[in-house]
């Protein structure tokens, strides 16, 4: 940590400066120049980063140098961390080809759905049943029946499920039914949850929020990992931005700005980023070439009738044809894309 | 709502939409034009919205009409609402002057703190007992032991109080104790939170998410009042943007702009905003301008040893300097600040 | 400037950034931690900004520590920049009140315009004569027989005038016509424009760019500056954002910001910041309450026929209301409204 | 264009808004419904676009329909475009591989850079003479000098050249050394510019603003094609956004939408979106993944002795490395990379 005083400081601000470092047991050095004095203190940022050390009088700026996160990094784990999911691995050179419904809208239409994406080339499957709606009169998903149909689904072909989880009052449930615990956009901060969701020992599918920096993304993982849960997949589906004509911005370098610090899969979620099926496929390409872990893209046989998300979604024939161009370029960037069945359990 | 085709549709491709619309009750108006073919459908948008339109084949756009909410919107209830608690009324020309710490840190800080806002004119006292932190690594608050502390301050200095609230599980304890739920940014799309609090009776202080549009925000208030609760008052904090100099950017036109669709009271916050204790009296007296219903703003007596967002919070002589500004300029603009001595409770 | 060095670095990695910085002839302050070392550089700070060292194999991160602007920082002309023109003065206290159209349309129309922003309180006249219009296909502008015009209310109504210059090659005519050279918002960081009103003796009127942070804008007040031109007068109009239901999002807090930096006048435009009448007025009074040196407002008699940006201009009666509200608000803290007659020219 | 009027419009205002349509020529649709009435105008949207409808007293909205560009989009040229410089094809299944440093220094070292990228793989050669620079004290180029070097080197390796221009009076001199005009991020809406780089018969490539809407691009390239220079090549490069770890954020996604909408080629930037040599090359991967055009790297054979922007360059090893990787992935995607040799002249 550097602690940038103000110009022409005081002996007298100098000094308490410097025994409040002592008093937190830290070594101070300080740099006298001619426009400004600068105090490095090297140690335990962490002890440090608790004192509002830029409230003193005569502290200009106190620049952190250490990353605030621990589990999550490289520097704890150097390996890439591979998860093993009923056989379907993720991270390490294998991709998760997550697809399926926004939300679980019945039986008939899900397996359905679950049928068509097993057979292009899935390996897990998606499906909410609480839905985080922005309007309270929309459709908010059908909760534990709809569980039960997505663990159905998941057996009758083979895929380990995924599915959200919204409340720190629902992760029991969930954790019932579905193979991974999804931690949606708008709850990436919610750290009751994160703590809730840290205590099971299912991998948890963490959604960086729509105004969440990469550093905050690694920090909410942090509050996972920290309650014992090493399972993270990080996910990038998009952030806000100013651009009107796509739902949110797909910040793609997220992938290997992620990698380069932490050791923890990372997936892209195009049907969210962009909101639109004509953008879809170039952007789970573009996610795999730039080193992704994997893709989620939403699948539906009607998506005019679909009761939740219904325009970002790809029907399955497109989904085919997206998995037919992904395949081969998973193959040139050395990448394998396991099945239940390719994997010995 | 408003739909328009792709140029050149195919008759089939018409047809099939004024079957989808006629399917759902509704009467649709088609307009054939040399370059576009629009279809307007005038009735219960909200039947609507639930229905993706915009997947449907040859559709390049569907345009609402009526906004999404209802129980906030001014044609609702066209008066100001006025909310009052302990005697402190807060809208239709009433300000809460809101004071106090970021985080509960004891009771003697905490009742010195009380003592010298409520002197300055602060009539509501704020204080975190559980706080949403960045990291899992700084301090999460004092919980139940810090609530117990709050409400003896603010019958000790007879000020109602306000206290954050982040999981479902803890509405009924904070509930217990504090006047005005208060539900921080990063939760203003936790559904099942904003139900919890709506099932509850007491006053419900609604901040801005980080990213959320004034018409997410309204639509966050209209989760509480769907569940009966019509008391909510909102809190414009600041968003995130690319300005690196504060800590948000505080976006005040959402005053003016809240005020012309809805009818529930509206304050802001400059001290997250801004983050900047040299910004934060210049942006509480331009709020008051622009007309907000009141001001939240951090008092800590030694900032430099707060346990959370030291160097945000205004020290007591500064924050009584503020009040000195802004009781004039409330004058000016015809607002008054109760306080509960002032009102016959 | 400060060097952190990634974690473990070699002695040779060491050793060349002491060089390095040896070459430039200053003087290097280490310091060795347990996790990091950093290198502290006291001096030209200026030097070192044209060099690199962030490219060097072992850096992590440079910080820089000073502020790279100095003829527009507080540090170089610690007292408010003060500007006359015609009598009118803006700044220390004094408000420039800038109203008229977006573009000039014709005599009898400006002459109307000017006649009744005049008879409201208004200072300052603008127009625009040459137009930077997303399209190439919409009005582009009367050019010099705009100037003309415009020069020609100004001196019937006793107002110094206003007028953008999009164009090195315009300068040298609107510096014939016009009082103050306007540099609009897409053209902040057109340096070359920037140094050619920079070698006028005009007052320069500044406008943010729509993604351009505090730091930017003084940076391109300073090219002004650095050219011999002392008069430069900023404008906050509001910056992009992903809130959807503004032109643009205000950002307030940048009065006060540029305040505490430096000493150039800086006032607020709410017209295109909003886009909404209906946001303007409160706009307005909250950039006075919030310390700014003057509004900028556009005022049209019929803003439905206005050749640009007609929807968000006031009508004169708009605007009369809007300074029957101001000018006590101006009165309350401190600040002058000049006249051509006010004061002696 | 729909124009929706407030609830309960007065029979007077909709006659009024009646009358002013078809004062324009044009006939207008109308459509009463139980909570609002909206008139369809489908005509000539030009015309109407220049009429500020929105201000009219009654009118709640107005909606475009048509897109506001015409000569870029594909409407108006269904195939795409491709770009023939030298020999050296761009678009239509043809990559431009762009690479650099990013300003002229001196013949001996840009011989050395352009020797390097030639023999990886670069078909265009590019250069900075002229630098927008945010500051007036750094180093703002050689100016012809520096394009007598940029010709010469292309003409020894090979290669067609690409120079920046920033003022109109600079268009002659820029045109007579280079083969490609390139108009840069802040100068994307310096619209005399960009008509007077539109009256030279020299391919243009015009990069994004740093918050310009992929809209607001194509507006830009308008101006271009507006003059009669059909020779136009987009750049995607990064926008500003909140995200503090990158210098900008790209936004892969507009590689596809330009393509949907638009017959001209678009290349990605990835050295200014992300400015971090680590992230460079997974995002020029992922761009041509995306469907890009090509890619445009900025490259330096001693980053830290680099006189601008050094910082994000890569080192011609790493840019071989890069060609290595991006080959086979252009083949697979079926697109090629032409150069100077492998076309007739």
């Amino acid at each position: 940590m550097i602690i940038v005083l103000k110009p022409n400081p005081t002996d007298a601000q100098i000094e308490h400066v410097l025994e409040r470092i002592a008093e937190l047991g830290l070594t101070p050095h300080i740099s006298r120049g001619v426009s400004r004095t600068i105090i490095g203190v090297i140690g335990d940022e962490q002890k440090l980063q608790a004192e509002p050390l830029q409230a003193i009088d005569g502290v200009e700026a106190v620049l952190p140098i250490l990353k605030p996160f621990k589990l999550a990094s490289r520097e704890f784990h150097e390996a890439d961390s591979v998860l093993e999911i009923k056989g379907v691995r993720v991270g390490g050179g294998h991709l998760a080809i997550i697809a399926g419904p926004c939300a679980i809208e019945g039986e008939a239409i899900l397996f359905e759905i679950a049928e068509r994406v097993k057979a292009a080339g899935a390996n897990i499957l998606r499906g909410g049943a609480f839905k985080p709606r922005t309007s309270p009169y929309s459709f908010q998903g059908l909760g534990e029946e709809g569980l039960r149909i997505l663990q159905a689904a998941g057996d009758r072909f083979g895929m380990p499920t995924v599915s959200e989880v919204m409340d720190p009052r629902q992760v029991e449930l969930v954790n019932r039914y579905a193979d991974i615990l999804q931690i949606g956009a708008r709850n990436m901060q919610n750290f009751d949850l994160l703590r809730e969701v840290g205590r099971t020992r299912k991998p948890v599918l963490l959604k960086r929020g729509m105004s969440a920096t990469v550093k905050d993304l690694l920090m909410s993982a942090e509050y996972v990992l920290s309650e014992g849960n090493r399972q993270v997949i990080l996910c990038e589906r998009g952030v806000r931005s100013f651009e009107d004509s796509t739902r949110n911005m797909l910040d793609l370098s997220a992938v290997p700005n992620v990698k380069g610090q932490s050791h923890l899969p990372i997936i892209v979620d195009p049907s969210h980023a962009t909101g639109r099926p004509d953008l879809i496929p170039a952007m789970a390409l573009a996610a795999i070439a730039a080193g992704a872990d994997g893709v989620h893209v939403e699948v539906h046989t009607c998506p005019e009738k679909a009761l939740s998300d219904g325009p970002q979604a790809l029907v399955p024939e497109q989904f085919a044809r997206l998995m037919d161009q992904l395949r081969p370029l998973a193959e040139l960037v050395g990448r394998t894309i396991d099945t239940c069945e390719s994997v010995p359990v």
